[in-house]
């Protein structure tokens, strides 16, 4: 798989920058919105960012791991989610029609197909295998998850849109994550497995005891696709997909939490310029996501204590989006507005 | 003067906590967002909380201690900045359209009066005398300037707001808001006092020494008013009336950031339970915001690193107490869902 990702073009950095520093306001007071609004400048091309057609794509998968025990949920509850996706209940939903986000939900591979209307299905299997024994991932699944999520990408794309959220649904999936965490980011699995939805502290015992066998009996796994392959999830191969293209069309990606955070690190260790194209929306409770931010070296927009998915925090973020671009789009200059800057 | 503010009513705040747990997401998963929710809905004594006609008050004012060369900007930009928010043109315009949020302009005593057609003029002054030298504000001043502010949130409350965001402008005033602090949290005036707009390392120096004489000047003013009389600005003050009223009301006080927060700070210190109807938007990077907010034990919604006031942290931050609302009246239960609970 070769994607070439390209660096951002930094040729208008100068100007963008300026055009930052000559709006009514001492120099870096608008904070992180305006490290936001360059870094969307940069993406863009442009020095009048815009997101257009903002769209989260919610990926869904199950996860073989659950045969150990390792949630408090039982795995029905990620197709009873689809169907709570599906009615507009779920906290997602909520939060989309707040923003006027669009929202498509896609089962990669739960459990049990549930042919609902407004479900896209892209499914890889009926949950992946359980990673303890062998790899979670084949290599055929592998290759056609990246290219499912490629093709997600690219329809969007051509749809007008510039601005991809990624959230997920998965019962298991925060085991998967701190695996991949562990592996990538070369992490003690102790302190990149966490609670998930809500483990008690037996259960993360066991959970952790789980973890820690299973990243023994994958000790090749070291590249991210065999990373992905070893441990990975259905719905997190799929958005990994649709990351890499997205980055290669030059679309902003808005990174939800853990989950999908474990994914945009899989990406950019797979190509380091897809960073310049992810914006990280909010820190989770999750221990694990520090881990990542500070291998990636990034800071996220919100830190609430969110640890719920779905791309939650994509979209409870994405206003903070919308104001970065509105102050360079709306802001007036010292100049024409006549104010006296500093003496 | 006696507000007489009375403690939320806790009723309800079991049967709160169970509706915001029945929701379709693990039990405290939306983090913030569920004690921002629970905080409105105690203040609003109601299980379906609504932020209604939300408005932000943006008073302005001059500082006499700005003779001492305290700011690195002309104290005409405070008026020249009235303007800029006639004109549409400044960060908190664009902020404020963005989310349909109400926005008045408060003159309460620049250096000269503009006569500006959007803004409304409740002058005490031409600017507050210089703090170094004498109170800052008068007895006379004080009374007035408490009243003013309680008849503008009086007024916006008659008219069917339960929501008021409060921000400034003044040069000078992270000055101001610095002595207060100092004074109110008995923290040294070096921790305190920033850059504010802007500083140079000397300009600091220069800032400090000059603060602290200023407080040296005013050792007896100890109790709230006696330090507003001391230090505040005429829109600290103003600002200061229109949150005990709020509170009164049982209005939902929106606080930007350092500068409004130390008015928040002599407020709470003045009526204790004035604090249950506030909530802190943004951290400021000014470093005095810290002292204040741990002083009241209060974590802010948003950290961007923003030092701009006007009201720009409040605006930023009301999507997300709109997400706080949004979840709570339209999410849907388990039950009614009918996904599993917990194992």
């Amino acid at each position: 798989m070769n994607t070439n990702i390209q660096a951002v073009n930094s040729d208008l950095a100068a100007r963008i920058q300026a055009r930052i520093d000559a709006k009514t306001k001492p120099i870096g007071a608008l904070g992180q919105l305006e490290s936001t609004a360059k870094k969307i400048a940069l993406i863009q091309n442009s020095l009048e960012p815009k997101l257009k057609k903002a769209h989260i794509l919610l990926f869904a998968g199950d996860h073989g791991l659950c045969d150990e025990g390792i949630s408090p949920y039982p795995q029905a509850v990620t197709g009873e989610m689809l169907k709570n996706f599906q009615s507009g209940g779920a906290a997602i939903n909520v939060f989309a029609r707040q923003h006027q986000i669009d929202l498509s939900i896609i089962d990669c591979g739960i459990k049990t197909a549930l042919g609902l209307e407004s479900v896209q299905e892209m499914r890889l299997g009926e949950g992946t295998a359980n990673a303890k024994l062998q790899d979670a991932i084949t290599a055929k699944q592998l290759i056609k998850g990246l290219a499912n999520g490629a093709t997600l990408a690219n329809k969007l794309f051509q749809d007008g849109c510039n601005t991809l959220g990624f959230g997920e649904m998965g019962i298991g999936n925060s085991s998967a994550a701190a695996l991949i965490t562990a592996r990538l980011c070369d992490a003690p699995i102790d302190l990149s497995a966490g609670t998930g939805t809500g483990c008690d502290p037996e259960q993360l015992k066991h959970k952790k005891k789980v973890l820690r066998k299973t990243l023994e009996n994958h000790q090749n796994a070291l590249t991210p696709l065999e990373v992905m392959s070893a441990f990975g999830g259905f719905e997190m191969l799929t958005a990994m997909g649709a990351m890499l293209k997205g980055a290669q069309l030059g679309m902003t990606l808005l990174i939800d939490g853990f989950i999908m955070s474990s994914v945009a690190l899989a990406a950019v260790k797979q190509e380091t310029h897809a960073l310049d194209y992810m914006i990280f929306c909010h820190e989770s409770a999750s221990p694990g996501h520090r881990i990542i931010l500070d291998e990636l070296k990034q800071q996220p927009l919100l830190s609430l204590g969110m640890r719920l998915g779905e791309g939650t925090g994509v979209a409870v973020a994405f206003p903070i989006l919308q104001s970065a671009c509105a102050f360079m789009n709306e802001m007036a200059t010292f100049e024409a507005a006549e104010v006296s800057a500093k003496i």
